[in-house]
């Protein structure tokens, strides 16, 4: 027997700053998965589900979920980042930089941009830049996660300490816009809601009511459609519980479509600012979620506007609660991410 | 917190005769919506499997399955229609009037036909006619339903009753045939079964044998492709019993396709004249389905018949039984479906 | 009521020597079926998984998974061939001879090449040479299996036995390279793994490591999607111990899929020599597969070699093992199958 041929993962000590991985497996996305996004998810904004309504927003037709390309870019880098990771610490930096139409063929590669070896000695802090690009050579999206990654070899010697500076969200100037989108012909009756940009407040925490009780069928074949085959997602035999982890990335999929109701007009994701898989999800667990107004701001682009929110996912409590008393989260959240995301104005 | 940019529904009250209600969220279909049909239904009429098979009877290629074009239409109606509704109560004069065709996209609008609010005062039936309209303006289906709604505000004045006059069924003269259907050339044996309409006699009821026993994932990811997001669907807390009640169009389709076995030359629905949800249907049932032979016509088209069909889900129970001696459905009839499909002559 | 119209099955004593049964229902296959397979199945092969991919390696586009064209052809024989079978004894002489576009429409025949009843005159074995055929006329597969099939009426006479002689192997200059195929400048990184066909020694064993965990929603969507319907993978009352029997080919699929981990290169599967779903997979299994190197060999094409392998699926159990004392598979082997694949020299 030989289990030289297969990938066990690297460990802490594996990592070297500045090293970029290219990940294996680039993956063509088509309608079908286009079609697949919105029978996994309650997907509902009309740019993503309609070609007419986008052609009418100045696009060539309706382009794959800003998720999708997420999932698959992420997915991608699972084998060489997180194959052996503890936990997923955090996101930050995360844009997007080109639409993914039908056709279009993914690839991602990650970059090393900092180490920091735990006290304990058996595990590491790694951060990786990892981008996703298209056929043409194009970046489509880019992000920066960090995890905590066990060590192999308990002797090998800490790397020297580096931490990137990372800002604590994207600034609204930075924001890519979707080439070609205009907002100015709107149609506010086809896409679901009459509120606009200027009708949300800083603040505001919007309940988004819609509910949705996971079964292990649907969030295994949604986490395997990207290619991620982390085996905690799959196999019951990988946790003491015999329970199978549900993947953080379909909570964040979930969450975002479930918000359709009262902010069906936040059309596009362009970028994440800070992401928490707050605690761990599992079957059998309804998910609902809320939103709260983060900041407002203008675009270059005719009639289009960007409101920063908080997407709030939970498994129960109340709408607007997030962290007890000793500053940690709720048992029942699950999901506490930070975004930007286009809309009329 | 604020519910107020979140849409929890009209309410009895709120509908006008003659209003036209314009549904959102329109849908583009391409191939992924056609073998997502396949995945999720035992559907192997030949006319929607392949478009060689098409080709050779007239048409530019395999249209989408008929159901996904009334999935659709109805999905879009029901944050507008149902979303309070007590009970689904009927459909009549629902005609499919246009192929869809993989890149068409789908949009929805509801008429107000009729109001009678129930003499109980808390509720009402409402009558709605409802379209579906292709990217180019053609109404590619149109049917009638009404539903029991709530009153939200008790004291509201009850409407003036109008009870619209609905045929008891489609006539066949007014079926819509598809463009360049000819099944002149129809091949019995890619078909799957020799039976021509001559072969089927009126009364002739048919046991079409094969059961399924359905799953909370699979009706939950069929509803949620045709963004029905109706929460008693998808969500246990919204049932006292804490079930999921599955979509009465999963067991549409289910039905429709089970019934190959005995009716593989049905190819194309074409009307429904009536239609009952007669017992709710849960994950955990096996659902079998009988037919009976209602009438036979011809058509204008070359070589193209219609037979009108009575199609009955159960989940137990002999073939050919329905209702008890009081008249009532038998609790173990999931559907009644009355309808016209094309058949070659 | 009337059953005369539903196909109840053929018996032992309805099938003649050379007889060609053509099955019904031909299937176009698309982008969707293709998004599909890779939600179904961990399916990571960068050959069919990215176009440019393909592309690089002298393919138009990237093909359809060759256990899609097996499913699609396997499927709809399963109505004259195997609805009353006792049991699927085995494959053999199994070839793809060309490859699956997304567009391509499949139909699928038969030819009874052998016959035997057995002695307690209650049933029989048939072999049938079961060809998939495209919408060009062209063959795009081919396979040998033998099952044992039910008398329906024990009086019939016996037939007059024949036993097909078949290879035990596909000879490697017999394999089918698809058109074009060229994997000189192969991308390894790409692909995800560094091993060429030189690497592999025969007698050597892989474990694939990771398992996946069986779900009745999964595995009846992947079978249903290739429109089998054979009622014992779908419907609990079909079996005394009330379970649903997942098809063999899911486990095929699977378990190819699985070997990526440490067979990342073996892109194209060729033949099947011959195999064996050696003990039933019920939900709940968690499977897992390793692999043993039988042989390797050259083909014509630039950069192309072939390599045959032994894939065994289990539900527990060590790696390596098959067999018991007894010669009999042990309780926990799922699938033994032989098959051929393209890997770059």
């Amino acid at each position: 027997m030989s289990a030289a041929k297969t990938n066990s993962g690297r460990f802490f000590e594996d990592y070297r700053l500045g090293e970029v991985i290219e990940h294996a497996v680039p993956r063509t996305v088509q309608g079908g998965e286009r079609a697949l996004y919105h029978m996994l998810y309650p997907a509902r904004h009309a740019l993503h589900s309609s070609d007419a309504f986008a052609k009418d927003c100045g696009l060539a037709e309706s382009p794959l979920d800003d998720m999708i390309a997420f999932h698959i870019v992420f997915g991608k880098s699972v084998p060489d980042i997180s194959l052996n990771a503890v936990a997923n610490l955090g996101y930050a930096e995360c844009r997007w930089l080109a639409s993914v139409w039908p056709g279009d063929t993914i690839r991602s590669s990650s970059e090393v941009i900092g180490l920091k070896q735990n006290s304990n000695g058996k595990s590491g802090v790694l951060y990786v830049r990892t981008t996703g690009t298209n056929q043409h050579g194009a970046v489509v999206m880019q992000f920066v996660r960090w995890v905590m990654v066990r060590k192999g070899d308990l002797d090998a010697p800490a790397p020297e300490t580096v931490i990137p500076e990372l800002v604590g969200a994207v600034d609204a100037s930075d924001l890519a816009i979707p080439q070609g989108l205009d907002f100015t012909g709107y149609d506010f009756t086809l896409a679901g809601e009459p509120h606009r940009l200027g009708d949300y407040t800083v603040g505001e925490i919007i309940d988004h009511v819609d509910g949705v009780t996971l079964t292990e069928a649907e969030h295994m074949l949604a986490t395997r459609l990207w290619q991620n085959t982390a085996k905690v997602h799959f196999d019951v035999t990988s946790r003491p519980d015999g329970q199978r982890l549900i993947y953080g990335g379909h909570v964040m999929s979930l969450a975002r479509a479930l918000t359709f109701n009262g902010l069906a007009n936040a059309q596009v994701m362009v970028a994440i600012n800070a992401g928490a898989h707050a605690n761990p999800c599992f079957a059998g667990d309804t998910v609902r979620v809320w939103s709260e107004v983060l900041d407002v701001a203008q675009t270059d682009a005719p009639g289009v506007g960007a409101v920063r929110l908080r997407l709030v996912a939970t498994k129960g409590g109340a709408v607007g609660a997030l962290r007890g008393e000793d500053g940690k989260y709720l048992p029942d959240v699950l999901l506490d991410l930070d975004y930007w995301a286009l809309m009329p104005t």
